[in-house]
Formats: C-alpha cells, structure tokens, sequence
C-alpha cells in the first residue's frame, strides 16, 4: 500500500531538472530522482512513464487550454486568428517561471532524445488544434495548415520569450510574432 | 577486411522497410535487416547509427537542397518566399517514389520512436534553412520565423501530396500549401 504524497508531481519533476542540470540526464536515473524527492522510484512510474517524461508534465493542461480557447473562439473567426488566441492562452501557465523554462531548456536542447520528445509534444498540441478547428467545421486541409503554422510561430516566441530583455509575456510575444508572420506573408 | 558492396545503403534502407512493414519495427532486429539485404550488421553500422535511421536516408542530400537553393535565390526576395522555393527543389526526390512514401509512412505513423526521429530531423531541416538565411543578411528572428513557417507548409504539403488524388508534383503543391497560408493570413 503506498500512501499518498502531497505535490509527488511537482517535487520528482523537481529533482528530475535539478539532477538532470547537476549530473547530466544520461547519468541520472530514475532511483536518484525519486531519493532526491524523497519518494519511491514506484511513486515515479505512477506518475511518469519513462525517464524523460519528468520535463514534460503538464501536458494535459496545455491541450485543455488551447483545445477550450479554440472552442470557444466567436462562429465565424478565421482559422489562424483562432489558433493565434489559443496559444496566447498559455500566456499564465508560463509567465513568472522564466528562470525554470531557461534550466529546462538548457537540459532538453543538450540531449537529443529530450529534443526528440518535445518535438512529439509539440506536434501532438498541433493535432489537437487541428482536430478542436475541425470541430468547428474548417475543412481538414486549413485546420492542419493552421495549427501547424500556428505551432511555428508558439516555437519562434517561446525562444524569445525565454531569452527577451523586456519581461515581455509570453503572450504578447506570441501576438507579436504572430504579426511578424502576417507581415512576411503580405 | 570488408569488401564493397555496390548499393550497400538502398538494399539496407529496402530490406528494413519491408521487415518493418512485415513484423513491424519493434519485433525486427537489426540482423534481420542485414541478412535481408544480403549484408551484415557490421556493415549496417556502417551506414546507420540504429535501426530507426534506416528510414532516415538522405538528410545531407536534403540539407544541401534546401541550403543550396537558399544561398542561390535573387538578392533582395523576400525570406518565406526564398523558403518556398527552396522547399520546392525537393520535388525531384520525391516524385516517381510515391508508393515508397507512402509504405514509410504508415511505419512510421504507426511507432511514436519513429515519428520522434522523423521530427528531429524536420526540425534540423529547418534550423539549417534558418542558418542559410541568417547567412543572407536575414535577421535572426525573422529566419527563424521563416524556417519553422515553411517547415510547417512543408509538412503539410507532404501529407496532402502522399495523398493526393491527382498525381500532382510535390513541388506543386508546396507553392499551393504556400499560397493557401497567405490566404489565411491575409
């Protein structure tokens, strides 16, 4: 029987990035992970299926946000305005954790297989937006046209939010990106 | 000693396919692939680092494509548009090798590894056409932009072009997937 641990999700999440900083993601397993927070590698396996998920919590959140946002865009909205609003959604998840998005991206861009899997998180995002505009009747080939651009321009932002000067949010970096996009395709 | 073996890498790309559309990837070993293809796993090594980069031939072919039609566009064009032609040169590679695309993809659709692998090598794709455009005086944000903008035109052209009822050209239809992104963001 295994009791229940307050925050168990956040704290290996936690130790995950800071060993992962520390020793290297390929010299870290997930024994150490779990000793760090204090928890049972078992506890680990409940909430992570493998060893590079720890850096990808959230997921669900993410998608229930851009997914709700497209939904509940008004009848009649152009695709790609649509997806634009949907992604400025994510604006609170991030903002005021700049610091933890900079120490989680220094580990994921040093280890390809990290590069790998956010790369997979991100086009599983891009398809849920395709599916939520599908839904509201925009023909498959301008929904997936649309989320993709869409997932373009959260990537282009999101470097420079990490990286901005200014404490510029995130979505206003993503609004403004999105503006640069219409301005190279004028 | 190793002697040569003519088309060493096309017969190892051919037999691992066909294994992984027979047994399906995670049932097929690399020495499987090898007897297929007449050779041994020493000499697979040679050419793939592991059993995924068999379906990943011609990245430094693709590379210099994209790369060397970027270099080449007219001073002064604008960068999304220099990003669509380059895309466009990669017509040739593809077309006549539909049914060949076509059987890899389903192999690939069907192993979330494969998909991560066939990410990671979109996304180098798009870093080096951001680093050819960054080598034409383009600012850093606005290749970027440009890249992961045309990547996304790309992807979705390929799916459209696999697919398509017409037999239309690839290159045909990456301009079409380009012209509807304007459309959608105009």
């Amino acid at each position: 029987m295994s009791r229940w641990e307050p925050n168990a999700s956040d704290r290996l999440q936690e130790a995950a990035l800071q060993l992962y900083l520390e020793r290297g993601f390929d010299q870290t397993t997930v024994a150490e992970i779990a000793e760090r927070a204090g928890l049972t590698e078992r506890t680990y396996f409940r909430y992570f299926a493998d060893k590079r998920e720890a850096l990808f919590g959230g997921q669900t959140m993410l998608t229930e946000l851009l997914t709700g946002a497209i939904a509940d865009a008004p009848a009649g909205a152009p695709p790609l305005d649509v997806v634009g609003v949907a992604l400025t959604a994510l604006g609170p998840v991030f903002d005021g954790r700049r610091d933890h998005a900079l120490r989680r991206q220094s580990v994921v861009d040093a280890n390809p297989a990290l590069q790998e899997r956010e790369l997979i998180k991100l086009a599983t995002l891009s398809e849920e937006m395709a599916e939520a505009l599908r839904a509201r009747g925009i023909d498959d080939a301008a929904a997936r046209l649309a989320a993709e651009t869409g997932m373009a321009v959260f990537k282009v932002a999101f470097v420079r939010w990490v990286h901005d000067s200014t404490d510029a949010g995130l979505a206003e970096i993503v609004t403004s990106t999105m503006n640069d996009l219409k301005a190279l395709t004028a």
